[in-house]
């Protein structure tokens, strides 16, 4: 069968996670780097694909392009079903949705490459105040999902449990990214552990940023 | 059977979302005010149920607390399956994941409440800053809606075939939002298409702001 074919940037923490969720399902792809910072995404070939000209996409055996993130990796779960990424039980595939939603929806968005570059062109934020948006917003989510991680009793080895699932995924690819603005991770330590723990993992190890084609030194 | 408890403001987007949910699944639910202009998500007794103070929340009849909005509209579907808000099929549930996640992971995220209040706090945004913003982040992402909206076969009478789905929840309560910051709509027929036959059904108007317990005149 042929593979499908994954859209990425390696630094993109969006193409991070879907990177992780084939490698935990031992799903091959093959990979096509756009570099964001040239503005690769938005050449005519990839716009014919994702009008968005947006990272990550999954372009299927097919030529079904599937976009953003989590919907790509629920395509997967339900797709490929061992191992899952997501529990058994409706109540607790909802808070392993609502984990990873706290990151999808609250931080990522507001942090990303294009909001940063909004701010200094619509408001002449500077590096420290691009700085301090990123950290501001990293901190307002993280200290809830810290407070959540650490008084669920379903919190396990993983945010749920004995297996890494989509919240794992999601945490993996923000810590990565709040390095890039030295977020301290002190009182996070519940986040800071399961991080640990999954990048002892070869899935999330080859996922990994500085492990793909187009990783460039820091 | 006990119902579940919705804790929602009636201007939230994402409180509107899940709303819709309930009223597209027949599902009753004791409705609860937090008035997020007056700050009320942040009392002690809300803390408790949801650490974040953020609405919405499903509190269920055992005391489990659903969050996010997406999360808590999936577990609505995967345990009141009729009518169903995805498809049954992986590649159109992914498509239907998509695009509502294009609104709730693109637009929503940058134009919420506290993002705008944070702008005019940190940069010193006026009303017309925090306008001018808004409508950038709606129109960057409803130029790509509408565009794949119009060219995919796969649209129907509603986002996806001849059913509400998840992707028409978001749209209508991402289109009622924009309304608040005077929007343009003319470059998207197809959303505004949708979006008025939405809102002609009982379920999506029973939901709309103006009609709960906590509307306010405009």
């Amino acid at each position: 069968m042929k593979e499908p074919i994954l859209h990425s940037y390696f630094r993109s923490s969006t193409s991070y996670r879907v990177r992780i969720a084939l490698k935990l399902k031992g799903v091959e792809a093959e990979y096509v780097a756009h570099h964001l910072r040239h503005g690769e995404q938005r050449a005519d070939a990839y716009l014919a694909l994702n009008p968005q000209g947006l990272v990550p996409s999954l372009e299927l055996p097919d030529g079904t392009v599937l976009t953003q993130s989590l919907a790509i990796i629920e395509y997967l779960d339900e797709t490929v079903p061992e191992p899952p990424l997501l529990p058994a039980d409706a109540k607790n595939r909802a808070r392993v949705r609502s984990l990873a939603q706290m990151i999808a929806c609250e931080i990522h968005p507001v942090n990303n490459l294009r909001i940063l570059k909004h701010l200094r062109q619509t408001f002449g934020a500077d590096d420290a105040a691009v700085a301090g948006w990123f950290r501001f917003w990293v901190a307002e989510t993280f200290a809830a999902l810290e407070q959540q991680l650490a008084d669920s009793g379903a919190t396990g080895t993983f945010c749920h449990g004995e297996m890494p699932s989509l919240a794992d995924i999601c945490l993996v690819a923000q810590v990565a990214n709040n390095g890039r603005f030295d977020v301290p991770m002190e009182p996070y330590p519940t986040i800071s552990r399961i991080y640990e723990t999954c990048m002892a993992l070869p899935a999330f190890i080859a996922a990994s940023p500085s492990n793909q084609p187009d990783a460039e030194n820091p």
